[in-house]
């Protein structure tokens, strides 16, 4: 099972994080915070962490929420590659919106400052917020694709144009490098195009591993033909386990074996002592804007939720009444909640209207579900993203890590010290032979 | 005076650098190698490091040779900034070959990370091997400085797009920032675009400082508008006289204090007790290389140079026929050397061919030298380029800083821990508003 940490703007996955007690409210610009967050999730040998990126979003709750993303993924990196030894370092790095060699510069840079332990999210950018921060907009979904794959197989070709074994070295004889090993790419495509050579020799692992993020047919062929691993969105194991079959027979349709991609859903967690306590944390991070979400609630259970019975569970009317909501996924998950007697505040507090599973309870209830989802196939790991970090990163890894571990799932130790050692990823350098 | 170190590829300016003893031949991939580099130029007291970049320059020499430039230029600073307390962060960036949007990001990044040590070298790109790199053809000069303008412009607008005072995070109140003082830019000019805002509080010096280097009129007038050091070159004191006015002429005329820009020409340095260590050691540098300048220093001087006598001196008669080639600003000091008697080993071993001005000597000279163009008023300082970074480095700072220091010309210890402190530049948040 590998496992992910998820890592934004320092302070957690919940909007209140950054006002809870011990939290330093400057950790949005702290690379210290950064640093210590990784290495928390080193000592619970999680296989990478994974920052975030929408190259520019709105700022529409700025006035009482942090921004969602670190002031800039490959500075962050550059700065955790330097403290770290093991982990995996992962980074969104649009393919719409950026120049390509230069993309590619930074990640291999990133590859060999880590030792080999670099991994590129190539994603397509969607937002016509972000397209305008370029002073564009966003471009039509079949040219987002379509540059997509000349991007990668154009990033990928700049990581193999330095030989293997091009960089001599050799202080006796004078020779630095063999000139004849480090070839020119000359792609020149519809929407990219470089001539390379990029010199930059290969990393312990080669070359950085592609991730992908995303759930359409699109992101399923690009997956299927590029990445190693999905970074994927599924509230049910239903889902998840239709959304990890579809990512590996594309893989297969594109002459690679199926266990080459891994499909690796998130999930969002408050580790206490006990369900009481965690929900309790969730109430405190909530503050009002947990209240705020009972209209939410309302469209999905499809009854009417009186605010001033915030403390009170639902009728026994209310919970004959209710219907989870068709059009949403979670709808079902809030359905069981509340008949299991929680208030509504309660209910809230589970997590009901988070934008993944979220687990509001002691270590083995996590343990429980990642178990579950993983021995159905459902996924071969998770992204975890706690509701704060500074104390969020140790609760799982003291309280989940070893359950995992103990029950055979987790490793007890990293394999070795690069990114595809750590994932069981192919040896890779230059494009994929196969494609 | 300020003193900034060039750190192109760790090993040095000299193509031999790599092959020394005691140099580790693989500090072309070494972030440890660039951490000790910056962390020795910052025991001497040295304002900044300066990383050129020319984004994927061709690697003709590379069977022999190093590549000049860093595997990446910010994801290096984001290593030294994390090691490193008080010297500036300069890199090159291409107003050409960049999206505006992402450059603005790494290098206000870069500034937070530092606590606002960042400079930004924003010059244009004008090899068709690097624009080959990016798939396309190099723009016209007017293209090219017409976009360096509008970029610029983009770039400190975005920097100043969130307020000063607009961060509050309050953990008591709730308020994160002021929502009405981080705001868009709305520019779209006929090159490049944003809306903004971006998403990241100044840092303590505010924003990064823009740097430039270039010496056309085009140069004059963009680093006139917007630069407050430009990093020069320039073999005479004369020219460095001319070039040093040119740029405060044109701060004037674009409305600012010519005090507010800083000429900085290079000087290359291989310093040693005596002369002859000192040649000694550019002998052993040079290797075959040197005497393969022959033909060089043949065209310099107007005359037939026999390599059989390479380690004799020019004969009289030589030395009457030699006529310093106009067409070759170094001429001059090469003849002023011939004339001195050296082998012409020994002549070439004084750099005269190199790139900028040389010193191949004890520190003494070299201090000589920069009072002498400092107190003329063609310097207000200089960066330099030691041979061998291992070494060369340490040399400048333990022989020539500290006579530099008694003679009252460069400062004890650093003003403050910002650039904007070390350098004597003014407050500027966003774009300055006397344009």
């Amino acid at each position: 099972m590998l496992i992910g940490l998820h890592l934004g703007n320092g302070y957690g996955s919940q909007p209140g994080a950054w006002r809870m007690p011990g939290v330093d409210p400057k950790s949005y610009t702290s690379f210290d915070a950064r640093v210590q967050q990784a290495q928390a999730a080193e000592r619970g040998k999680f296989q990478f962490i994974f920052l975030p990126d929408g190259p520019g979003a709105v700022l529409a709750d700025i006035a009482t929420e942090a921004p969602a993303f670190n002031l800039d993924v490959m500075m962050t990196l550059a700065a955790v590659a330097r403290e770290t030894e093991y982990i995996g370092l992962v980074a969104t790095g649009s393919t719409t919106f950026n120049e390509p060699f230069n993309l590619a510069r930074q990640f291999k840079a990133l590859d060999v400052m880590s030792h080999g332990r670099a991994g590129w999210n190539a994603i397509t950018s969607s937002g016509e917020d972000v397209a305008a921060n370029y002073g564009r907009r966003i471009p039509s979904s079949e040219d987002r694709y379509g540059r997509a794959h000349e991007f990668i197989e154009l990033i990928q070709s700049l990581w193999g144009s330095w030989g293997k074994e091009a960089w001599i070295h050799d202080q006796e004889s004078g020779q630095f490098a063999k000139r004849d090993e480090i070839l020119p790419i000359n792609l020149q495509g519809q929407y990219v195009g470089s001539r390379g050579p990029l010199y930059i020799p290969p990393s312990e692992q080669g070359q950085p591993i592609v991730f992908h993020a995303g759930g359409s047919p699109n992101a399923h062929d690009l997956a299927g033909r590029f990445a190693n691993v999905v970074i994927g969105a599924a509230f049910t194991i239903e889902d998840a386990k239709a959304q990890r079959e579809a990512f590996r027979a594309s893989a297969v349709s594109h002459g690679r074996n199926a266990d080459e991609i891994k499909y690796i859903p998130g999930l969002m967690t408050t580790i206490a002592k006990d369900r009481r306590t965690a929900l309790d944390r969730r109430i405190l991070l909530g503050g009002d804007l947990l209240i705020q979400r009972l209209g939410y609630l309302q469209q999905m259970l499809g009854i009417a939720l009186n605010p001033a019975h915030i403390d009170e569970p639902l009728t026994i009317a209310q919970l004959e009444a209710a219907r989870g909501s068709r059009y949403d996924p979670r709808s079902a998950n809030a359905l069981k909640i509340a008949k299991e007697g929680w208030s509504l505040r309660d209910i809230l507090a589970h997590g009901v209207i988070d934008y993944h599973p979220v687990i509001v309870g002691p270590g083995e209830e996590a343990a429980d579900h990642m178990q579950a989802w993983f021995e159905a196939g459902a996924a071969d790991g998770f992204w975890i993203s706690p509701d704060v970090n500074s104390d969020g990163i140790d609760a799982f890894v003291n309280e989940v890590v070893p359950i995992l571990q103990q029950r055979g799932l987790f490793h007890q130790d990293y394999e070795g010290k690069t990114l595809r050692e750590n994932l069981g990823a192919p040896e890779q350098y230059g494009i994929d032979p196969r494609i």
